[in-house]
């Protein structure tokens, strides 16, 4: 078989596309910059709506849906927020298309006022929670939307950045500043929790500094974690929006004390780029590693078979397993479904996460190297040998261990506690690995100097500024990710000014 | 309280209106035609989600997410299609906004090629396949995506025609004709059985006429179903597209002949237009009736006191309660969870149904009118003399039948029962209206009168026509909705041309 994955030292970020590709996770679209998220990757992206959607509806959160398109005089009303968006938006001018008289099409039906394609929602959502919000009694409102969005990025990658992306967006109106920012940390505490539990991410959060925070933003937050090559990625942001926007969209109700009064907003969102962490923190120079808990396929089942007498006798066997393992009324219910010669069958229906029987003509191991690929957690060969012997080999493709499991024992449960133990496993090698990578420093010198030849993340105490931060960047490429919120207020002497009572940052190269 | 929704003997279309106003499912936007879908309407767009999401799935199709932007020399490629399309497209043209040296935002930044924002994606989708189908062995592609389109359309009503909205698209591939012709059908059924069993809602399944298929089509089915107003509403379409896409895309395969060949497509959707299908269908002139299976909110419970011990009583009654319906562990996690003053509790983890304690300080009549209007099943009362009797009073919104039920009895296995009678009885209902409103008629004459004088589905033989229809509609604002499959093939003498072999058709005015 070809090796159609470059290694990671050879080229770090031919690697991650060619991890894509092989797992078919995405295609660039014909649409400049744009993407097509293939069945592979949508399941991800379902796995990740899932489970961050129960999260948000357990935090007292509902859905709901604004518009794609945003008047411009929307966008003009907050002015921080229109100096971050305006260079990057889609903008659309015309409603119909006529014949051009060539062969092609033309825009016509000019619109009177033009619209931009939503780079994110703040102004619709504050326009509408102008209308819906009188009183107290109306607060606090929790709502969040799932959609598309759309940035004009120069520079894309699949799924990291790219022009057209899906996300969540939280948008929260609350009485009080307090309650305001105990919602914006809240939302931060439950994607650290979704990073570190679902995704096996281990993630720092605290504040950004002004010159990193969301347009619009009186404070914003974030999670960040480390990807393989040392490099920080964001991974999601909770912003305290203050009343800038309540007073750009006059969001106001009648108080307690009976005087009216501006509401403080939060939003908070975490996009398709999860998918790319997920990629760069877990795989391997073989292709995709998916933790348990977010694999669509928990195992693949790759029959070895010569002789017709063969398949019958391992296909027997492999409907055996497989009614112990996924149940009777799945097992019936999966001969009833379309099936291609990969057979799918649910082994938990909350998740949708499936087991498959590869009854390819392939050969075996060309069907292993499709399985390892894809990063499903488990593989399990059955030749008629196994069937014989009455018992299988069972490959883990996080470590490749391998383990010999007797019939009797293949049950749900056993399948069970395996999946959460590798889900465990790739959260503590993830720790490891950003601990090994995570430096300490004093001084301006010491910082340029771990960057340029250890990377990661460098720790140091330091005073926030933006002159300082674009300097350092000019230099170093490296920009504060994070006050870490782990440095539980301790300060320091600045590494760059010599001045005390400094916050401790995380500087790092981010994605 | 104020009477805020017209009577649909008054005014049909303002009913209409009202009942989404006082349900709060929905709002215009502040863009052209499109709309808010409110907190309490994506809760049904939510419940439409996972229950067809999880139909599709069981019949073997994966989801995916295409762009949203399509080339316009894409729409150009299908004549029928761009001729469908053109009229009432999105056009984005730029890709930056300016200060336009006055107080405004002004485009800049001229794309080269224009985009429209999909009105569907047939096209786009297209491309991707020609590059993901070699051979035969990746076929069937089974792909559903759900996302937002925009139609520029020049009336809308909210839900049912709105500029942009969200839906499903399925787009499957096939080897051969045959199988896009079952799939075609397969779907059709999914979304007949899921309207019947899910939204309660009747449907005539059957091919449209010519004038009516999609533009690109080879054969358009429908389900249609009857409102209120004895108009048609129709509810999904699927269709067969033939080799038309694959041969305007190119989406060749190497078949089992070894030969190159054309692959063979479908498709077929269901949009938030569903949601007004509900509400027209069910709701009377108090609000909105939803039928149990599609209501976020099953049970709503108003607690009635006055004084504080009173209160305290109730309380103590209403907490025994809901710990026996939803359960200690979903009792304990309420708890925790951000609420307003209306408490919500999941009676239903997986279908996110709620039961909810209207603790507000409003007056009890003003809170029953409350969950009346939002078409909650049930309703529970629960004053301080209901705690001394040991049993109390619920409320079917659905036909106003009351029940007195003894404390002991108030199990999740009770109000499970109840939420299923009234799911059948719903349907029962919707199926005699519709009969009622059936006819039959034999000449264009008969036609003519009956739509004039009683509305309603009217059934007769007919030969498809493209120039018949459109006088027809001209004269009687009807068209011909569906060639009903239950008529099993008997033909007849057409009514408007007096030529045998005519199949029956249904003719209504639709929306």
């Amino acid at each position: 078989m070809a090796k159609n994955i470059k290694s990671r030292a050879e080229d770090y970020a031919q690697w991650y596309l060619d991890v894509i590709k092989a797992a078919q996770l995405a295609d660039y679209a014909p649409v400049r910059g744009c993407m097509v998220i293939r069945p592979e990757g949508f399941a991800l992206w379902e796995a990740i709506q899932r489970d961050l959607d129960r999260r948000f509806k357990d935090t007292g959160h509902v859905n709901a849906y604004f518009p794609l398109l945003i008047p411009l005089n929307f966008l003009a009303k907050e002015a921080q927020h229109v100096e971050g968006f305006a260079m990057e938006c889609a903008v659309v001018t015309h409603h119909r298309l006529e014949n051009d008289g060539k062969s092609g099409l033309a825009p016509v039906g000019k619109l009177e006022e033009p619209f931009v394609i939503r780079p994110t929602s703040e102004t619709v959502i504050g326009h509408m929670y102008a209308q819906w919000i009188q009183s107290y009694r109306d607060l606090p409102v929790l709502i969040n939307q799932w959609c598309n969005v759309m940035r004009w990025e120069l520079r894309t990658r699949l799924f990291l950045r790219t022009t057209e992306f899906l996300w969540q967006e939280g948008h929260t109106a609350h009485e009080t500043a307090q309650e305001a920012q105990e919602e914006t940390l809240r939302m931060l505490d439950v994607y650290a929790a979704f990073a570190e539990e679902f995704l096996a991410l281990p993630v720092v959060k605290g504040p950004k500094t002004e010159s990193e925070k969301f347009p619009g933003a009186i404070t914003t937050y974030g999670i960040e974690a480390m990807m393989q090559d040392g490099k920080a990625l964001q991974a999601g942001t909770s912003h305290n929006l203050g009343q800038n926007f309540a007073k750009a969209f006059d969001i106001k109700f009648l108080g307690r004390d009976q005087k009216q009064q501006h509401v403080w907003t939060t939003s908070w969102g975490v996009s398709t780029r999860l998918i790319g962490a997920l990629i760069m923190a877990h795989s391997d120079d073989d292709g995709l590693v998916l933790p348990p808990r977010v694999a669509p396929v928990v195992m693949a089942i790759v029959p070895i078979f010569k002789s017709d007498a063969d398949r019958a006798k391992v296909a027997a066997f492999i409907d055996v397993a497989i009614r112990t393992l996924v149940g009777e009324e799945e097992f019936a219910a999966a001969a009833k479904r379309q099936q291609s010669e990969v057979v799918s069958y649910f082994f938990d229906r909350a998740t949708e996460q499936k087991i498959v029987v590869d009854w390819r003509d392939n050969r075996p191991g060309d069907k292993q190297f499709h399985w390892e690929q894809r990063g499903v957690p488990f593989r399990m060969e059955v030749g008629p040998r196994d069937v014989d012997a009455g018992s299988v080999v069972i490959k883990r493709r996080f470590d490749r261990a391998k383990e010999s499991v007797e019939t009797s024992k293949l049950t749900p449960g056993h399948l069970r506690t395996e999946l959460a133990d590798v889900q465990r496993l790739m959260f503590q090698k993830a720790i490891e690995h950003r601990q090994a990578n995570t430096h300490r420093v004093d001084s301006y010198d010491a910082l340029r100097a771990t960057l340029a030849e250890k990377g990661g993340f460098v720790r140091c105490y330091f005073h926030p500024d933006r002159q300082a931060e674009a300097k350092i960047k000019e230099e170093t490429k490296a920009t504060v990710r994070v006050m870490p919120f782990d440095a539980q207020g301790q300060t320091g002497k600045c590494m760059y000014t010599g001045k005390d009572g400094a916050p401790e940052v995380i500087f790092a190269v981010a994605y």
